[in-house]
């Protein structure tokens, strides 16, 4: 998708809450939003939205000279998602479709990393599960079902940290040995990376690459030859997070998305209302 | 107040509000933010807000060539309160405090104001202003009532368009042969201009003049010598609105500012909570 002028406002006030999340200093957080300003009066719009927020991340590592200011959040959602990953295991196993359920605990993995950078405590994370449980999910398992027991390749699209470990129940229920789980090539935000990838273990179950893009989605432009190959071959693509649906939306795959709705733009390109929880199907299919 | 970095997705946000406002072309309203971005890079922070909001309104009438974009608006939301006002006078004359309920009436205004650039019908306003009656207001009308008391000359300054007609209610419960009433001297947003107050028929009542200035708020250095003279003369200024606290929070003056706190940058200057109506003294007051 392309980048909305909506856009605009709210990589701003991202800009603000990540320079206040990696530096205390006042002076950094109005230089920072200065150059920001200045870059985005520029920005291409053709382009999806991952695409400035790279580049502000970027911008805020360098400025601040931290390579990875997220990485202390991440190892403590990290851990609160390894205390939940069996009474979680647990539902999908006692469930009559644990295929569905898996699907559904994927997306609220999403939801809970709403609240991924404040201090949430177990139990909180525990109310926000049951809560989005609660809620209507968007989505149309059987097509999944179908795609899965036809695809010979399929390629999973990790999202961030934390929320991977909810992803392992969802891979943990399709043939692992036909997949190959995509983690972020760098840092950025609480993104997934394949240190994440081995705390949920699943360099154990399923093989693991790295795109080589510290994008906040996947922009396959900037991505390794590697991950470029497995995308491309892939009967079947699992893209995780609202990242990688502004990123891959108008490719032409078999890509199914599963992601909470977190924006008006979004929603109003979906159809759907703001908060949807959804497993959608690319509109552009590969050609046969 | 000086402006916060968070004030700019905020300022930002309205540019595009406004853009589309007045004009249709997707290409206008991304040329204005484009504009606005670059110019925002540069922002001087001493100033309060309302200096950028200023410049970006006199940016958007001079690329759309609008000189009032928002007189249908105001004019609109003058008729709606103008139907209004004879219940809205006798709930005043019925209270056992007419001071305080036109006080009260006055917020109420400012709250309103909140949809007055949508289709609001007279239905829903009503709603609006019963909820917001219903609702808490931090204010303490003792510290006003004896300073109208006490006060030779009254300096009222108006906020929006429609608003007006609220503040006619606390305008009359004032000793009018004592009072003031400024408007801003040129459109800007839907403020209060010399014909909002004559459609009010304040003119009638009180002697009204206008500031000179076209900010949505008082800056004192942009206002006409006139203005200046009432301001530095006044006993006591009732000031309306989250910009003309903005603009004159720091004054040494005896002003009384009457408004709804609409965003987090004021409420945690005031200690007050997003949404508080509220009747709030100038801290700083002038010299005896």
């Amino acid at each position: 998708m392309k980048t909305s002028i909506d856009c605009i406002p709210c990589f701003i006030r991202q800009t603000i809450e990540a320079t206040r999340y990696v530096s205390a200093d006042t002076s950094v957080h109005e230089g920072v939003l200065r150059k920001i300003l200045r870059a985005l009066a520029g920005i291409d719009l053709d382009q999806s939205p991952p695409v400035a927020v790279q580049w502000i991340h970027r911008r805020i590592r360098e400025l601040t000279g931290k390579h990875d200011p997220y990485r202390q959040a991440k190892d403590r959602f990290n851990r609160l998602a390894l205390e939940l990953l069996p009474e979680l295991k647990a539902k999908v196993r006692s469930s009559p479709d644990p295929l569905k359920t898996s699907v559904r605990l994927a997306i609220t993995g999403n939801v809970v990393d709403l609240g991924a950078k404040s201090g949430l405590t177990e139990d909180e994370v525990r109310l926000i599960i049951a809560q989005t449980l609660s809620e209507p999910f968007h989505i149309d398992i059987e097509s999944l079902r179908g795609e899965i027991d036809r695809a010979s390749s399929i390629l999973y699209l990790a999202d961030n940290a934390g929320e991977i470990f909810f992803d392992r129940l969802l891979i943990e229920e399709l043939p692992v040995e036909r997949v190959t789980l995509a983690v972020r090539g760098g840092p950025v935000i609480n993104d997934a990376t394949m240190d994440d990838a081995n705390a949920a273990g699943l360099h154990e179950i399923v093989r693991v690459i790295d795109n080589g893009s510290d994008a906040p989605g996947t922009i396959l432009s900037d991505c390794n030859p590697e991950f470029r190959r497995c995308f491309k071959d892939a009967d079947l693509i699992i893209a995780k997070g609202q990242g990688n649906y502004e990123t891959l939306s108008d490719e032409q795959a078999n890509i199914f998305f599963l992601f909470r709705i977190k924006c008006v733009v979004v929603a109003s390109l979906t159809g759907l209302e703001q908060g949807t929880n959804m497993l959608i199907r690319a509109s552009k299919q590969k050609d046969p």
